[in-house]
């Protein structure tokens, strides 16, 4: 596995791949890379000659009062992780490289962003399209692997792709999850051992969703009431929200009806980590 | 000359070019192609095997009074001039295909656009990059050529440019003018003939500044009142802006200081038609 800090030297990398006809992927990350990571560079693999992965915590989709500073961090541990996964080019840029002091650019998408994640994190799309967009053309990827747990992100990432018309196939791969039924998240390190066992609440909530609807519920406010209820069983679990929502433009339902793609997403707090899961169904 | 009007079919295109090594130049114009244009095609050849005009009144980049509906358009002509001038490729898209109608995303660059044109346009410069960028993504340049004349344009896609790392290298070339002084424009067409012999007033007002210059004025606001003067002696001139200013940070200077990189730019309406010229300066 090639390690690449520099952005010239990544571009040029491109660039030879490419006119040797072979097809690029990128996987973008933040690094502190676990199972879910390592499952979309495996993915990646399958769809591509040369797989990119790319370790950037981007300070631009933290807001001024979140995790930036603590976020967790250990390249040592990510080159090791990435190259048994497959990985062929590790893209570690420093913040320097990527955010210049006379840096000025930033990528707004309307609508799409300020729901769910935006309305609790007003600039975090901002930042994260921005950066996908600098890492697109600094990796000049066919294809690009995000995962499903970032639910409205691959909403985003997609709508960006679409707008700008980058020649990109953004592929996104369902959320790995620990036994137990925890979404795997880079954060789930920040929980204490008792706020372990009930962050599995989050996934269980979603699992009584789909078991109501199964049954015929449709109401999205009574199924909103019973998840709420559920997770606020547990002594350590605040809710930031619970949509159920169109899985393409994210408007809010009040009833479902047959044929809905229909995204089921939530964001809780546990003791003060900020955890987020979802599920799709089509009713 | 091929012309090409499907976005994947132009991406194709560029994409079988670049497989045989060929690299490829992009002049992106809103077509009513005058002499200015076809200089910046002419240069875009001496610089690339392929060169793309592309031909796209954009209208995200005009405010909701401006003349985006009254602003010459003649494909037939433009075809004609394009070829003439060595372009292998037109790119002519429709306004849906550029803008479907569940667009959402816009480039956003800070500080620089809030001064001089984009003072008087506040979206302005939001569009021009947003299409820019698009339209990089669609040619998939490796060269792409823009006006002086658009002085502050050239500036912002600089930085669009670094910023987002597109891998493309910009040229900008002088702005052609007519004979008796006044730079080319598609919009010089609204004049009626008095006003078009007023017009001269822009690059005259200009060439003052200079000469004022060259003899030892340095005060920045005694250059602007004598270029205001020698302007609105012409009846149907005012002046919407006249800026001396840093030529990479459009910061205004109060005092030139030998050595300052220095861009002269006005912004004038004569009639009901708004023109604009520079001059760039090294003191």
């Amino acid at each position: 596995m090639k390690i690449i800090s520099a952005i010239t030297e990544m571009q040029r990398t491109a660039d030879e791949a490419r006119l040797l006809g072979k097809s690029i992927a990128v996987v973008p990350t933040m690094g502190y890379l676990h199972d879910g990571h390592l499952a979309l560079v495996r993915i990646a693999k399958q769809n591509a000659d040369v797989v990119i992965a790319t370790l950037f915590v981007n300070p631009t989709q933290f807001g001024p009062t979140e995790d930036f500073n603590k976020y967790p961090r250990d390249v040592e541990r990510d080159i090791k992780l990435a190259e048994s996964a497959g990985t062929d080019i590790l893209f570690v840029p420093s913040r320097e490289e990527m955010y210049p002091t006379d840096y000025l650019t930033y990528i707004v998408i309307e609508k799409i962003t300020s729901v769910l994640e935006g309305k609790f994190r007003p600039t975090h799309f901002r930042g994260a399209a921005t950066v996908v967009a600098k890492l697109f053309n600094i990796t000049k990827p066919h294809i690009a692997v995000f995962g499903q747990k970032d639910a409205q992100q691959a909403i985003v990432i997609r709508q960006l792709v679409k707008d700008l018309n980058f020649d990109i196939k953004i592929i996104v791969t369902p959320t790995m999850r620990e036994q137990d039924g925890l979404a795997m998240s880079s954060r789930n390190m920040y929980l204490s051992s008792t706020e372990r066992k009930e962050s599995t609440v989050l996934y269980q909530s979603l699992q009584l969703a789909k078991r109501l609807i199964d049954n015929g519920e449709r109401s999205c406010s009574k199924l909103i009431s019973e998840m709420t209820k559920l997770i606020t069983s547990k002594s350590s679990a605040s809710v930031d929200y619970i949509s159920i929502a169109s899985a393409s433009t994210l408007q809010e339902f009040s009833n479902l009806e047959t044929g809905d793609n229909t995204l089921i997403s939530l964001a809780v707090r546990i003791g003060s980590t900020r955890l987020i899961d979802n599920i799709l169904l089509t009713i």
